[in-house]
């Protein structure tokens, strides 16, 4: 733990319990485990299991973590309510099962606002205090580190402050190492959280903690007002997970933390890995990533406009906050109608073609992205045409593996009410004309196999090849069906992904062009050379 | 304009201009004006619509907005930038074609960052500075309304305050009435966005105003610290659409202003339409709405734990942070169905039929919505196909004009390069058996006209029906080709407009199921008596 920052700060990661609470997220144990190695590689300070003896999936959790995972970084905490009303700590099998957990700390959720004491709990606020009192002191005399998260804090802080502040120094004095102040509902907003934190602060002495629902779309800026008031832990989840609109996302924290406060909370070199830990996060939840999240978004460093593309040629930082590379994210060019010449060029030197020397080629290259767009196609999401685009205008001719005579789709629906999806394709490759007809459950999955039916034994790479990803967009929604479609295809080989485009008059239309080009490309990436 | 707010607050509105910066949107005139009438019905005070001169696309939006809509709250604003150097703000043609669009209103954009006063403009500071009285005096004495936002202001501030600071002075003083602090790179956090807005606010006496980029996940906190600090405009988009991470959240900006701060900022009744003004606009660019969007997401007020569940049946304040239905949105408990009823019984309400007495009704239909939506459908964007719904349950079967018994579309690329569409459709109607064929410009299309040729003679009214709209979603992209296909169509009659789902294994089952609602509903509108 050599390059860990010491104590004085937390970063406190929930996503295992809290976060799990996101509708559509379901965990198992196995889900579990990978997700704290991931937060764990990232370095978090802590990592919120679950609430062992709530569930037996969580109990589970707590005895392979400490068997499987050897943390470098994190330490394991068990989350847990305090005793019940009317019996003593040592007495209740909840409290029991968190010490059996075997987790170096304990988060306990206590009642801090006067009406849920009364309505929800149904006990007396006097008991609820002792409650907290009892638990924390026998959790503390078993050597464990606690943590107080007062729920409903700030909603209850409105309505009876004496009272929350009261539940605050229960815990303080107690024994418990953090307090930690829960805007559960999220309805507050940075400036609340700021004052409330300040003289919670000032009152108690307590050590003070924060953990921000984004309910006001505030829960990264909640959280850093607490630590602007004084807080020194900071309760998140990975890509903001949690119930409703969701808890503080840890990695705009972090790097808030890290790259504006100048404050250390990651070991080194963590910061560089969170793009690729958020996507892999996302990829155990089973939830496609954000392209929009703020740092670790596939567009967070994407730009559009033409008007930024000539100034981010001469100096990138003009036009972003952060070198992307700091948080291990890239910059990326969109090609777009709004797009100029230089975007054209930096978008040749990602794709590795150097096209600064040659003004004739890259205007040439700008007029056709420019006429092509107007048409209703689209660059910035086929990266693939656009690069067959760019070589037709480099090489002075389109690359091509095969000739199209012609194609047929027929759909029908019979009378017994199933469909019928048939295609036929007509082609000629390597100087042999094929004739290919096969089925599929729609007419561009007919017309899809039948195209690599016929090609796949001249061919070979197409066996690897698959359809992913099937986008259709109806342009100038004016005349109905009459109007212009859009296909985005995406297609993969088992080493990465690439985005093709089609355009025209019908759905069916459109598909070809973006599988004519999606196999194209797949055949240039896997070396084939063209034909005549 | 009487129930609106005075002119001493802005909720200005740049969707139509910073909004189509997103990686993905790709806005046509129609749907651009389609948002308009949208964001007029919220009530922002502004509506950018885009940079006319710039492309003809914006061109046109503006002359048609100003001919076509009917705006009842929001003033429309032109986007442009100040003159080039070296030339009169007269003599230069991007200035003039601001003019001509016809906007009462207009938006400046001026460096307010020496590097890229001197970088990307390559012109002096004090030039720069002369750009902006010149073209703002020019256009003031055209007489329209100037808002000046300066690019990169928080950057260029840190950089060099003083010429920062005489940016916002030379607008100021040359007639601008609002100088919009842009934080154009979003890298700034609100304790940095209320010390600026303030020390500029006190320094120039300018009005202020604040435009905030999401790159740190604090927009929406950014623009309340601005406004915190004085600024008395706000620039936001729908959705917080906008280049890389996007801009400011409208409706969470909206919402926190109205419901936190009790500022009347919407027309009365706005704010809760908010939900479905955001769904909507989320349809129109073709994006899915963000389940987790603050305040409008589907999850937004969605309760999982089960923790709280029965505090929630005490006193549902308890556990949420505002009554949903301020925001148009619903509570929902995601283990019962309750909500579900209700929001059935509401929408049986909207459409003229009251189903508060049968309970057991209300849950029918319930199920089968569930059950449906489970299957791909969506009755949110659909409300033809949900009456149609609700009729078979109250009339115990299904509205019937005719009887399909089969139909088939074919789609031939020839060798010539041209398409054939052609589409045959078999079905009984009045007793009589119609087989009719007829070509499209797709299949659909082709479908489309076979069937309206069929029935037509039939039934005279549908000859005033026409397909609006069309809009197609491949649902589960995880197969390619082989996803479920969600289908919308909207169809008019000269007196209104409706709208159909049809879900199926492929896009022209589909289209047909969508199409054959639309003319069923159409037929039911029409008054005509439905077949046995």
């Amino acid at each position: 733990m050599k390059d860990l920052p010491d104590d004085s700060f937390h970063v406190f990661d929930t996503t295992l319990r809290d976060g799990a609470q996101r509708e559509g997220i379901n965990l198992t144990v196995a889900d579990k485990l990978t997700i704290a190695r991931h937060l764990d590689d990232f370095g978090v300070g802590f990592i919120e299991g679950g609430w062992p003896g709530a569930n037996p999936r969580d109990t589970e959790f707590f005895a392979r973590a400490r068997a499987e995972i050897d943390f470098a970084h994190a330490q394991l905490v068990a989350f847990g309510a305090t005793r019940k009303a009317g019996v003593q700590a040592k007495d209740d099998p909840q409290v029991q099962a968190l010490l059996d957990s075997g987790a170096p700390v304990i988060t306990l959720v206590a009642k801090s606002h006067d009406r849920h004491v009364e309505l929800a709990l149904r006990t007396t606020l006097e008991e609820n205090l002792e409650m907290v009192r009892d638990t924390v002191s026998h959790l503390r005399a078993q050597g464990r580190r606690v943590f107080v998260d007062c729920e409903h804090f700030f909603d209850g802080y409105r309505a009876n402050p004496g009272y929350a502040k009261q539940v605050v120094s229960a815990a303080h004095e107690a024994g418990a190492d953090v307090v930690v102040l829960c805007d559960t509902n999220g309805g507050m907003l940075p400036a609340q959280i700021d004052a409330v934190v300040r003289t919670v602060l000032a009152d108690t002495g307590a050590r003070l903690g924060i953990h921000a629902q984004d309910d006001t779309g505030c829960a990264v800026a909640n959280t850093l007002a607490a630590v602007d008031a004084g807080a020194t832990h900071v309760q998140c989840t990975a890509n903001g997970y949690g119930e409703r609109v969701g808890n503080a996302n840890l990695f705009p924290v972090a790097a808030a933390l890290e790259l504006k406060y100048g404050r250390k909370v990651l070991p080194n070199g963590a910061l560089a890995e969170m793009t690729r830990i958020s996507h892999a996060i996302a990829e155990v939840v089973n939830l496609t990533p954000s392209t929009h999240q703020p740092y670790v978004g596939l567009s967070a460093f994407a730009h559009k406009a033409g008007l930024h593309a000539s100034a981010i040629k001469v100096d990138p930082d003009l036009y972003q906050h952060i070198d992307p590379e700091l948080v291990g994210n890239t910059m990326r060019m969109l090609v777009s109608d709004m797009a100029g010449r230089a975007s054209v060029e930096l978008k040749g030197k990602e794709l590795g073609v150097d096209l600064g020397g040659d003004r004739e080629l890259v205007g040439r290259v700008v007029e056709r992205v420019k006429e092509r767009e107007l048409a209703g196609y689209t660059y910035e999401a086929a990266d693939a045409s656009f690069e067959l685009l760019l070589r037709e205008e480099i090489e002075g001719r389109p690359r091509r593996y095969f000739q199209v005579e012609s194609w047929r789709a027929i759909v029908e629906d019979r009378p017994d009410g199933t469909h019928a999806n048939e295609a036929t394709v007509k082609l000629w490759a390597k100087g042999e004309r094929i004739v290919s007809t096969a089925e599929g459950n729609g007419p561009v999955n007919a017309l899809d196999r039948a195209l690599r039916l016929g090609l796949e034994r001249i061919y070979p790479p197409l066996a690897a090849m698959e359809l992913v990803d099937y986008k259709v967009r109806i342009l100038e929604g004016k005349h109905g069906t009459e109007s212009t479609t859009r296909v985005l295809v995406s297609t993969a080989d088992g080493k990465g992904e690439w985005s093709t485009v089609g355009v025209g008059e019908n759905v069916i239309a459109a598909s070809w062009q973006a599988l004519d080009d999606a196999y194209v490309y797949g055949l240039l990436r896997a070396g084939v050379e063209p034909q005549e």
